[in-house]
């Protein structure tokens, strides 16, 4: 396991004494107990982030924290992929008693081969969800990260029985909870960003300036720009007209859109060739992927490199790429799904916008009121600092921890 | 006396809660010491700026803090302007017999009517600094706040007597230091800037779109600009060039020249008059001041508007404008004279320029790059916020004062 090895101290400039203090704090209150995260990647999605950056700062606070992958090969996650649609609100998907099996053997299977005898085990995603079955002691969590405000009913009805079964559960929004969860301890805990991870640590400008050099964007004339994975929902067409739309009036404006995809994933790639045919022409449109040797350190500089950062998805996670360019003090303009109106403080921190109109209109204000932008760019900063950083997530799971190990022992929390 | 109630927990989400307990703990190891600042006005000037807000600050920490203005008349300030000059740098100039004895009497005078019976007496520049000759108990520090490296030989020596009867000296750099001052305990403290005054308070868009468009500032386009008094030494005509030299090639760009002058400032006047012929016909050009109705809101808000700052002095005191305008998140671009070198870290919080065309082409490229004036910006903000907030001069004011009066009573400090 090849895990940076940050220590806790390392966030005291950024988040001040205090708050360090606070964590080690709590965690002498759990020390030496036992913590298992479960999930299906190492590498890849915002789960294995946050794990990156917590496993290790867990374990330099004393905690004994592992991470297990469940591994399930292909037709296993072609099955996950199908419930984690359905979870999100596609209503058409069924699941067969085929994919049922599939999904539940695979989980029992790893039951065994996983080591998952601990003080606290959280459960990521609904992949591992069935794990619970072979709960023999200690307290699980469910943490859900998807949007599960609107599920498919039946592909609900059969999860919830797994569900339920947890200790406690949490979700990223409150409106994520679904209606039937009762009975059970239920936290919200938004997710957060590492502020000294690749992809948001601080960077000079020699740096930024190299990788736009590399990529052939000019460091002289303004940028805008997207990250996101390819995908319709992201809505990385909608960026173009957007940017088609300014740039009549701005015709030095450059357009980013940077994202990754897997290449044995079809919907990403054949998005991606969309949004390629979408740009035509347009020497000034930037489309950059993973493929293109776009990785966190490239994210981190074209994020800086943004006059104004844009996310007009259409529906959305949680969309942590906005607090991620919002830290780097760039205000961001977007749409109303998901978590972004919890980043986006309209007026504040960037725009909310309704329609590709108005945000060509934001845009182009945020672009020629230089003043403007910077301020909300810092308050974007501070917004971040308060409410979207690793510690706050890391205090969460320990105070969550505490709340679950300690009413076991009867002592007070 | 009309101060500002401000209290040092107000600064907690500026500096942080450890950095304010500091404070409180060491204000407790002096607290009831009688204190007694001096100086020659209650408004104008950076003096009158500190202690408007150390003097209420210190008061709230419990110690018994006084300030005494020694007000000598005009006779009396034409002498003490001519020994500031000379103090300055200006070796023509010498001190008659008469002048001499203006200076001492105004002072023998003052001595009786102030109420300078304290623990700690800081005086504050050259005018009030003979009163050290009524001293009768306490420990006695004089504060200069000019730079003093290349004193005038003879006004010098007629001062240093003075001088040498203090207990303690504090001077703004280390290179301001006469060479002859030696056996007595000489501090280096730099100026600082109350991020909670008028002048730097955090300010919401809308305040400073109303402000730009009350002066007919265009919001809309980009703005850089200087704020310091009307003064040869300042450059006015200097950065005018350096703004002609950009908009050939940037039409749109305006310009704004902020200062103040007293009306009864003959040089002030002059240099005014001379700032607006030489920006005869540009439309773009705004030179503001006082009499237009700037007041410390409206640099702020100036301060805050501007891409990127201008600091062309060809010779400085300290320069905290420099300062003002980081703290904003303003990039600034500089002379080295003075303490701009302190606060302009080259390719850092700005650049640090040696003549007017490297000036235009600094200004030019972080007009250019956006990204790069807000990387620097930000830089600045954090260097402002590490070295030169009235948090650091009180804290260093509370050690001195500790370091004096408990040397008397033999304890430790």
């Amino acid at each position: 396991m090849n895990l940076v090895q940050r220590k806790i101290r390392d966030y005291v400039p950024i988040v001040g004494e205090d708050e360090v203090m606070n964590i080690i704090e709590l965690a002498s209150r759990v020390k030496g107990a036992k913590i298992t995260h479960v999930n299906t990647t190492k590498n890849g999605g915002g789960v294995a982030e946050i794990l990156k950056s917590l496993v290790p700062l867990t374990r330099s606070l004393g905690l004994r924290t592992k991470w297990e992958i469940l591994d399930g090969g292909e037709n296993f996650f072609s099955v996950t992929k199908k419930i984690h649609n359905a979870l999100q609100g596609d209503h058409s998907i069924a699941i067969t008693r085929k994919m049922e099996k599939i999904y539940l053997s695979v989980n029992n299977r790893s039951a065994k081969s996983l080591s998952l005898d601990s003080d606290v085990v959280v459960v990521h995603d609904p992949q591992p969800l069935p794990l619970i079955e072979s709960k023999k002691s200690g307290k699980w969590i469910w943490r859900c990260h998807i949007d599960t405000s609107d599920p498919a009913p039946a592909v609900w009805r059969f999860l919830r029985k797994f569900v339920m079964k947890y200790d406690a559960l949490v979700f990223s929004r409150e409106n994520y909870i679904p209606r039937d969860v009762r009975g059970i301890k239920v936290f919200v805990r938004h997710p957060t960003i590492d502020p000294l991870s690749e992809k948001n640590r601080p960077m000079d400008h020699g740096e930024v300036l190299d990788i736009l050099e590399r990529f052939d964007i000019d460091p002289n004339r303004p940028i805008i720009g997207q990250v996101s994975r390819f995908d319709p929902w992201k809505n990385q067409l909608g960026v173009i007209d957007v940017y088609k739309k300014i740039r009549s009036r701005m015709p030095d404006l450059q357009l980013l859109l940077v994202g990754s995809f897997a290449g044995d994933d079809p919907e990403g790639k054949e998005w991606y060739r969309k949004t390629i045919a979408h740009a035509s022409g347009c020497r000034d449109i930037h489309v950059l992927t993973n493929r293109d040797g776009v990785g966190d350190k490239e994210v981190n500089a074209f994020q800086r490199s943004f006059r104004v950062g844009l996310q007009l998805s259409i529906k959305e996670g949680f969309g942590l790429t906005v607090a991620e360019a919002l830290w780097k003090g760039t205000p961001v303009v977007g749409t109303r799904a998901g978590g972004i109106t919890l980043q986006v403080i309209n007026g504040v921190t960037g725009f909310l916008v309704r329609d590709l109109r108005e945000a060509a209109d934001r845009v182009e204000q945020l672009l020629r009121m230089g003043w403007l932008a910077r301020m909300l760019g810092r308050n974007g900063e501070e917004h971040v600092r308060r409410n979207f950083l690793i510690t706050k997530d890391l205090r969460n799971y320990l105070r969550i921890h505490i709340e679950l190990v300690k009413a076991d022992l009867g002592s007070e929390i």
